[in-house]
């Protein structure tokens, strides 16, 4: 016979209407008892009643994407995969991009949960998940940790930023510029700058640090760049991100100016068009895919329990 | 006082009916009785019930946009630009990708429609809004040609085609292949094809074809442009989209190979990225532009009548 919601508050020890939340992800429910009443269905091997589900309107088969502009190949691709991998699983994709704009995020959220669709990827870049109720939407982010209660596919970008400057001390540089392809990277922690500088202050290197805004027009970026290269005074130039990379190079190129220049994404289209960059590669499609796995499995068990981080290595292309 | 949709019928000498479905775009109405009808709403300015129709869900301030690829700056750089022009409009947008499938770009037409988005904006490939109703919503087409009833925004493809094929002559080039980044290329009059021929063929220059998948991954893809080089015999090799350029200019480097290569589109990051390719550019900003405006003075006026086709003129860059 069917197990029922009662039994599964019965065995937890909770109301049903507890049992309900848990199993909507609506309102606040404390991590043990969250943990009682997922046992309790695993146990019990409950299974929501879809027909009941469907009735509201849980059954879209779409699933929405946040990014934060196709302007840079590793969202454009990170796009791509995740479309492939889910439609493996017939669901379909509405994207939609926030500029890295908080408020544009927010429009997108509503925007995508008014269109019901059954779950979320976002690998938008603020906060806004943190101090905002999803309403029982399945989300998983990319990259970026935005709450304890949404599960992040992540790189070791910890380990990508050392692996980078290893590279760097072999090829026997002295003085570096880590360039943040976003204003955020020395403010927020940021796990690539955190490993680089872990392995340049246990070396003779000099360091020096800027950033560029992530949001800006290209013109304005590379206008920036020229500034903040113009005494030619580094011999390595490690940026954040691919894209800059590309843009360090061209403005050097223009001032006659040869420094080492890294990356970091490693991106299909980067690696095949710019074959010599040395930059970290992140594993795009595989993290996709899972991205796709969890919350598939999300939103057909919601009681299924996902692990709060995913991390992939990061490898060392060239 | 207010007009009435029965003043209308009776100033265009037709019924009730008719008068809805020319404003719905629903059913057959034949050209002639549609400008009648049109013509009538103009005379006597004719607002149709905006409260009505938000009943019918159409005032969700969403735009869908249906394009075949992220994987290409065109369309990635042409998605940004509707974006930011609707932003001004207030209206969000919701992206679908084709991958050129027909069957794709249906179930992007009906996941958009049944989130009651108000207007879509197509650069999709296939044939499928010749042949099916779109149900009165209305639809603005990025260079392709779909329908009559559609208006198309493009770029000057003819001649476009010209200047680049007289850019190949100038330099005195003798054995040019004219390389179709899709394999429609050659079936369906591809305009740029057309001009690049008018001139080559006024010439001594000698001629090849070749085409390859748009869809084909990009590994695909380049082991085809091999096999189409083997012979080095080429010393210009017109491709009708960038990507496909920079893709021949890869091989042909692995090949220790070196003919002219130009491309076609001229998107901001290629030409920022690879400032010395000979192309030609569709202003990408412009035709995103007219875009949302026709569609938005379309959905505001249902019976403004758009030109069928607006056409930019094409740059020669280089």
């Amino acid at each position: 016979m069917r197990v029922t919601i009662k039994e599964v508050a019965t065995e937890a020890q909770v109301s049903i209407a507890t049992v309900s939340r848990v199993i909507n992800d609506k309102g606040y429910i404390s991590s043990k008892t969250r943990n009682r009443v997922n046992n309790a269905m695993r146990k019990l091997n409950y299974k929501p009643n879809i027909a009941a589900r469907k009735l509201h309107g849980k059954q879209s088969k779409t699933i929405g994407i946040i990014i934060p502009t196709l302007n840079n190949p590793l969202f454009s691709e990170l796009f791509d995969d995740i479309e492939k991998h889910l439609n493996t699983y017939e669901y379909q994709t509405l994207l939609c991009t926030t500029n890295n704009s908080l408020e544009k995020e927010k429009q997108c959220f509503e925007l995508l949960k008014s269109n019901q669709v059954e779950g979320i990827i976002t690998s938008s870049h603020t906060d806004f998940l943190d101090n905002h109720t999803f309403d029982g939407y399945p989300v998983v982010s990319f990259d970026r940790i935005t709450s304890n209660r949404i599960p992040v596919v992540k790189s070791d970008n910890l380990n990508g930023g050392r692996i980078i400057a290893k590279r760097i001390l072999e090829m026997n540089k002295s003085y570096v510029l880590i360039l943040s392809g976003t204003k955020d990277g020395f403010y927020k922690n940021d796990e690539r700058i955190k490993g680089m500088l872990s392995i340049f202050r246990a070396s003779d290197i000099s360091i020096g640090k800027a950033a560029i805004s992530f949001a800006s027009p290209t013109n304005r970026k590379l206008a920036l760049i020229e500034q903040i290269l113009s005494g030619k005074k580094y011999d390595a130039i490690c940026c954040t991100d691919d894209v800059t990379a590309l843009l360090v190079n061209l403005v050097c190129t223009d001032m006659n100016y040869h420094p080492l220049v890294t990356g970091y994404d490693g991106s299909k289209s980067v690696r095949t068009l710019f074959p010599n960059l040395i930059t970290v590669k992140q594993p795009i499609d595989q993290m996709a895919k899972l991205m796709c796995d969890i919350l598939i499995k999300r939103i057909q068990y919601p009681y299924f329990i996902s692990k709060d981080e995913y991390s992939f290595p990061a490898t060392l292309i060239n």
